[in-house]
């Protein structure tokens, strides 16, 4: 069997969804990428997470066409293989039905930035595509569902090296970074920072954004040239 | 002792409640049931979790009478029993009062269909039917909650073998399934789908339905004739 | 040492609390009385739960005078006391700050019946009494909340054989019953079903109170003379 | 190696803070100071709580210069650092991102006194800073976060030996004590009391403050002269 360094991270990576709290049975998905080879790997349909095991993962190229694997890859594998095909430098994507971040999703609502849990990773609103046209739903739908997510992005002018997570309008969030455990790490993020933000607006009806200055600061503390978090 | 089979399935859907956070103390009940016997396998009334074992479920007919157990069955029993009487291809019931679908039900609301974690299961509204007539109440309660529960899926023009959950007005959800493992699955999706769609409404006041074609798109991926989710 | 039976029974009731959610830290206690005797065993204050054993318990009588231990008892020892002087059927008694019930305690709202999970315990609204004059708080004020406590029931036409919870104004929950298990049982129930009121109004902002023949038909399936709940 | 004892002390806190919930990944940091020698132990910077240990706790001086460690002491060490300095008799300080405390700091509300969970450790609202000035965030942004804690504190006339924890306008807790657990135990008093109050409101729209009379009966019961909690 091949493929093993990218079977076994995006194992490791499916099977920290349920640890973390952000499924159900198996409403999520993770896929890693080897960049260089143009395949992923990525979870099969409908497995409970009890039984994914690295070689059962299927590989799967950047057209969505399975390479490896005898079982069906997740049903939203098109929309992985799009977002890998147009994003050159994301090696790993997530997709959940987390409770806090899907009823953002499912209200049409960009999470608004209040805090600075939110802007120690992003400077901006967690933005929210529209549902698509009927066309593009009755089409290729998990396909047409990567381009939402991209052309979304490009209409807000937003990059996906520095907005690695979007909530789909009446769906749900997607999340991706360069590797899959960091795409992991940030739908764990959004869950945290849609939950804190449905609290925000209970607690005071009439919040502001927090202020530019101090989205700045947070950022650049992780993020910036002389970012001084971490080791 | 006999009917090993649905006891054995009975027992291991009951031990399910607890574990997916859908029951306090003894507050529900699952059956399973064979069909072509005309029986099912139903917990005993009360009877904590941790004490259970298969050869404690009770076995019943489906007029409700106990054809085989020494202890008491639960006393939605004759629920069950209308409802396996009447909807020929069910063979699992659950009850439960699970926090979310409860509030939904003491609300009198159906939950509206916000998203496809809800559009995945069923295309319309979770029903919920009204509390019953006084004289119903009074007579033979558990068995008209079996009636209120299949007049009002006629009422609203509902087939219970696409809509496989209910909210009773005022009291709390009921599911059901081709088995027992598949109606508790439904009791778990019906509270996730009534938390997020909870959550939903407080984030944005005046949100909508979705809108049809992708209700329609995503019951499809999992239950139309081309189905693409799952092995 | 003495008292054997009712210590190990209050050291088992109060290890229950923290495994129900009900308590941060030693926010809580459980007492179990033996009436012949007049006295009962209590949790001592601030003791961690992760520390108690049967032996730690404190043997304190109906007037509030320690018996047998080593120990401070609970600084709500006095409210316990007043509680079995005057109710002559009670054997157990607890306090938790669990957190949906302290909310409407704060709210000074007695919590109202929406449903047949509150039905299947009570009639009624669980009572909220109010906070105390100043004067019996600066008085003897815990003896005094026993007495608040006692005399609500009285101002709202209750016995404390039918409805065996109550909100404390300002403060939290109490609850008592004829075993110290089924006075934890009842802290539990006061919190879910607190939780799930609070869901209700925010689901339905007009919701009614559930209507009084099915209210009737639930407590009567669980404690009427025809009761048919439980083996 | 050296500091033994805050290193210990310093990693048990800190390894407390996932099991009371109060932080995902690693956002949060607990330190522990000897006051004698004006230095503190506390967390390396994005490093996960499994991967922690009592020698890889950085030894930092009360002005935030790295005494003993070759790892990255936390990012918000110097925030650390200015408390110390200027309050003499803490020696444990705790910041996290905890869910309820961090809703009300993006709301930039103090979190008012409902409820005797509150009066049991502070007579007076959970103060919340304001956000700080353009020059001072984009200046020496963690050490002026000390000073809008002290100088908070002294706006309000609150002594940080009475209160200790407040809440940081769109950023969120911190907490402290004369020990790192004492910080701890505050830390997790507040997310309790912030989730409280949060639905308290929700409960009732128009609540009250309780009155002083309660507040400073329960303060007293743990912390007057005449104290009667705990052994």
């Amino acid at each position: 069997m091949n493929y093993k360094s990218i079977r076994e991270e995006a194992f490791e990576a499916n099977m920290k969804l349920p640890k973390l709290g952000l499924v159900l049975f198996t409403f999520g998905n993770v896929s890693a990428a080897d960049i260089n080879k143009g395949v992923f790997a990525i979870k099969p349909s409908g497995v409970p997470y009890e039984d994914l095991l690295p070689e059962k993962m299927v590989i799967v190229d950047f057209d969505g066409v399975t390479v490896e694997g005898s079982l069906r890859p997740s049903s939203d594998t098109k929309t992985h293989a799009v977002l890998y095909k147009h994003w050159e430098s994301v090696a790993g994507i997530v997709h959940t039905h987390s409770t806090y971040g899907t009823a953002w999703a499912q209200s049409l609502r960009a999470i608004p930035i209040y805090g600075t849990t939110h802007a120690d990773h992003l400077t901006v609103d967690i933005p929210c595509a529209p549902p698509m046209d009927d066309s593009m739903i009755k089409g290729n739908y998990e396909y047409e569902t990567g381009f939402q997510i991209i052309n979304h992005l490009k209409d807000k002018n937003l990059s996906y090296k520095e907005v690695e997570m979007i909530l789909v309008g009446n769906h749900a969030p997607f999340s991706w970074g360069k590797t899959a455990a960091k795409a992991v790490y940030n739908s764990a993020i959004l869950e945290s920072v849609a939950q804190m933000a449905l609290f925000t607006e209970q607690i005071e009806g009439k919040v502001n954004r927090m202020k530019d200055s101090l989205i700045q600061k947070h950022y650049d503390r992780k993020h910036g040239a002389d970012a001084y978090y971490g080791q």
